[in-house]
């Protein structure tokens, strides 16, 4: 489950990057209209990088891969591969509903991850490492009404605070998730 | 053989999403037009799922590879590497041609997977456990009869029935095969 | 170096597919120009596989990875990766000079192969198993006199004799390589 | 995380070819205008096959990845997925900018590398194999400094000495990296 997991993961983070067009002309003014599609494209690639670090770490502290976790790891693989997909649209277009949807990707990117951990638990059980180091899982609970915030803000405030709380949530998940390390050993 | 099956499969699964051409406008109105793609996609991506897990399960009960296997591994991955063309293609026409070409494609994608498994089974002997684990592989014999239905009632019909027909197929495949896992447990 | 070449061969096999654009409209008569892409594609489907499996029998067959080794590997995988660009450029236009081009790029990939081969061949001694496998290399230089009677008559005959030999020479591989298992039996 | 990398790598060296788009006639002069197109295509393919080399034989002298060294590789990856763009750039104009920004590209690819063996000797210490492999790191402050003569030159005097810059480095590094391999054996 790792290496296809980890094929897809790495096939994702690299094709974002043929969003980027190649400019029209060859001066640094062609290179400006790529700007935002910049900013979109690094806020993905260190986002599918989190994704890419944590689920490696969690398939590490699993010893048993049963029935429905493998369907909710392709549900998670499924909501990040259309990240290139709102990624290049963010990158075009800084407006609410764009930014709404890219959030609304990520959320469900999030929950399916939630999804996913708790099957795992459920497989190891409530006195297993895994169990025990992710404990009540403040982070992703964070990070969901983060995310909430974030697209109800770009769609009725303004796409720049919605896109705010997204960062947010890289940084508060940019610091390698030490709970399983630790706990491993 | 896994680990370059894996890939070629991880990178299908990827690139289908490519079909997702980025939305002219930023107004969800803008994304509609992009639904039945979004939908094509959707059962295309369970489909590859479905045989990587499938698979991934089949190489792990086999303990040997010989010559012609090879060539309908490369068979199947020939078909499924059509896989996103064809979806692409529906997903922009939901007409008759499209869907039974899509069928076919799934079709023929069924037919390399039984030659694939026949060719392993005759490998590792009647009395083995995958050929036990396979027995008269019912649920391949299905697949078969209901991708020509849908390709035919998709012609002959309406295209919508000929879809259904391959949702169905995706439903049985979904829940994952445990005759291998129990056989070799 | 196996891994790495397997991702890039599977990458190469799998982006050959975008070729196939999306046919214009949705009956069986908009697929008609596709028909020679898919040729050249099933051809190009046909050596890439060709090519990984030997490759793989080949790193298996080896100990050590010595310094130019490594480089000669690149360089067969550099020929390898302009084979999606001439494949489809065959699949466009069955014309004289592409045709031509489509052979030059598989001599070069041939005659990287057979370097790679001798490199190895090198490192591992004259009494090594891959030297004993080996031999006298009849397969590779008789594929590399179809490849030249190829370009040759695409260019100065017709285009249809030059595809002929190189379906000929992907005929002559096609049967596994079973020098190199037999003798590591 | 080397086949994560292994994976980005891959990918990212195979669609470098997608920019090489279909000549729109059939005959050797429709291949002209592809030819500096083809040329920065060889001179990135040999980029990324050096830093997978390097990559490579730097994670196999490796104990221990802690935390932020995970980070530094993703910087890495980061800057070399921006290679394929550059290169698609270069090969359109070979002009002053696009020459310095795939210098710079190159630049900052090679401070993330020097980055991420600082973080790698700071894990495993001043008496490990990789430290005294690594020693002063005399390549890569050559590296750097032709970097930006050649970043330098290409936007002030004239875009061929900056692109030779370019070579000159490959050059250097094209003969594999023996320091590791010595000091490992």
């Amino acid at each position: 489950m790792e290496a296809f997991s980890d094929g897809v993961l790495a096939i994702i983070i690299t094709i974002m990057v043929l969003e980027l067009k190649e400019p029209e002309g060859y001066t640094l003014d062609a290179l400006k209209p790529l700007l935002p599609k910049l900013i979109s494209y690094v806020l993905s690639f260190i986002y599918i990088g989190i994704y890419w670090n944590n689920h490696h770490h969690l398939l590490h502290a699993v010893k048993q891969i049963k029935g429905n976790v493998l369907w909710y790891n392709m549900l998670l693989l499924f909501w990040l591969s259309l990240v290139p997909f709102t990624t290049g649209w963010v990158g075009s277009h800084l407006e609410p509903v764009p930014i709404a949807v890219y959030g609304f990707v990520l959320l469900m990117a999030a929950i399916s991850y939630t999804l996913l951990l708790k099957a795992l638990v459920k497989v190891e059980g409530n006195d297993s490492i895994l169990s025990k180091a992710v404990g009540k899982d403040w982070k992703g609970r964070i990070s969901v009404s983060l995310y909430i915030i974030g697209i109800l803000s770009s769609l009725f405030i303004h796409p720049l605070p919605g896109y705010v709380c997204y960062v947010i949530v890289a940084f508060i998940w940019f610091i390698p998730d030490t709970r399983l390390e630790r706990t491993l050993k």
